[in-house]
């Protein structure tokens, strides 16, 4: 028989989750956060800091495909990639098999993220020791700072923005990725909810189209994440994400994104290009 | 202060959905299920059939309208239209201001909803005065029996397939929509979130393949729906979804639907594309 055993994630004030729980694997307070690992009937085992639910064995590869493969299949070639935050692995092991990428630099804050990420979901942190993979544990706002004229690709893979991620959402940090991309580099960074978050998004599409010529806001399903829509927010120096061509798109076992997602995935319901005006 | 009344959805057996609840407007047991309105502080008043969300003020129009304008842009000519189920009128208010469409027929099963929609649910109840529309209280499974080379469009606007709704989720019934359908008609029907119902998805494609040259699966995010990702089928005598002239889709003042989202609703995942191979 099934416990009944649940774990609540209050998605806002008014919005409750609730998962079914097998076990919880672990729990800790790091120097950043309160982390979880919890196995789920719905969804295996999940991630959660600060009681948000970051990732799942379900439904993980749809953010980890969409964060990345779309900015590095707009990029003709994403040689030296950045990600900031996402410690995890989940973006670092799509980004590995991308054949034109030859370096990735991931900049985790939180060694806890990684250490128990590579523990309870190996498939996920599958890629740490790809030999592609730089890894700094470190803050991605220094090493941005730090860095100048470096990167094609940058990936802001962050938490929401409340506690440690805060300074991810700023047009100074904006200001900095700018200035660590190459002249045509691209950033990616996930932006929340459509539906709950109308105003950071038009904040922060407000705040790249101060620097960037080109700012596009794109979609995906991901049932874990509060009303299960979620945004995903590219600045490009060059390179038009709607421009690339389908035959350029590198053919790789997906469980989500594809060439024709590629493209569907900038197609915006009227309520939110509306906001973006 | 906010109250701590809450109204919980079992989703599945392992997930929950709480929302909190201002007041319950109204409960009832009909002659076919139990039926109630409650007013929640996230999603604004709310359409419950056996305890499952059907439908609420703040995210129906993306359901009503993804449901109706897609096959509606589909067909060159949609002059008559018939739904089945969709008591709470929302379905029938995006019908009825399509240009094309000359009268709208509804067949609804439970009075007791359309009574109940229009007199809490008014933003969407908000057609049933108007001239296209013909209602009809009855059982939509027999009025397809008895009716023969009659509809442009035919929309199944069921619930799940549990409870009433079973025999509109099988293929005896998509035979006598066939039947029903004019030689150039199309049918759309919702089918189930992708993430959860992959088997019931899969098997409506093949027994829609069995009848129609053409069949395609299209997708729309629904937050008060499960896992947020909804599916609908289309099946089609003769037009093809993907060749009708972006110029062609009429421009109506919508909230979700649009000619972009038009075709990109179609784009599918692959773990989903995958399924309908």
């Amino acid at each position: 028989m099934k416990s009944e055993l649940w774990i609540t994630e209050k998605q806002t004030e008014d919005l409750l989750m609730s998962f079914r729980v097998k076990n919880t694997l672990h729990e800790e307070i790091t120097d950043f956060q309160q982390l979880a690992v919890v196995d789920t009937y719905a969804y295996g085992r999940m991630l959660m800091l600060d009681n948000i639910v970051m990732t799942t064995i379900k439904d993980e590869f749809v953010y980890h495909e969409m964060l990345s493969l779309v900015p590095l299949n707009t990029h003709p070639n994403p040689e030296n990639v950045l990600v900031i935050g996402g410690g995890d692995g989940g973006a670092v092991r799509e980004i590995v098999r991308h054949p034109k990428v030859k370096q990735v630099t991931l900049v985790e804050i939180d060694e806890k993220v990684i250490v128990n990420s590579k523990k309870y979901l190996p498939e996920i942190a599958a890629a740490f020791d790809n030999p592609k993979l730089r890894l700094i544990v470190a803050d991605g706002i220094k090493h941005i700072q730090e860095n100048h004229n470096k990167y094609d690709v940058i990936l802001v893979d962050s938490t929401d923005p409340i506690g440690p991620a805060v300074g991810l959402f700023a047009l100074d940090f904006y200001r900095d990725v700018y200035a660590a991309l190459k002249e045509d580099g691209i950033m990616a960074a996930q932006t929340e909810s459509p539906y709950l978050h109308d105003k950071i998004i038009k904040q922060i599409h407000s705040d790249l189209k101060s620097l960037y010529p080109l700012v596009k806001l794109y979609l995906a399903s991901i049932p874990t994440y509060p009303t299960g829509l979620w945004s995903f927010t590219l600045a490009s120096k060059k390179h038009d994400p709607l421009l690339v061509k389908q035959d350029d798109i590198q053919d790789m076992p997906t469980r989500y994104y594809n060439s024709k997602i590629h493209f569907s995935a900038f197609a915006l319901p009227n309520f939110l290009a509306n906001i973006l005006e």
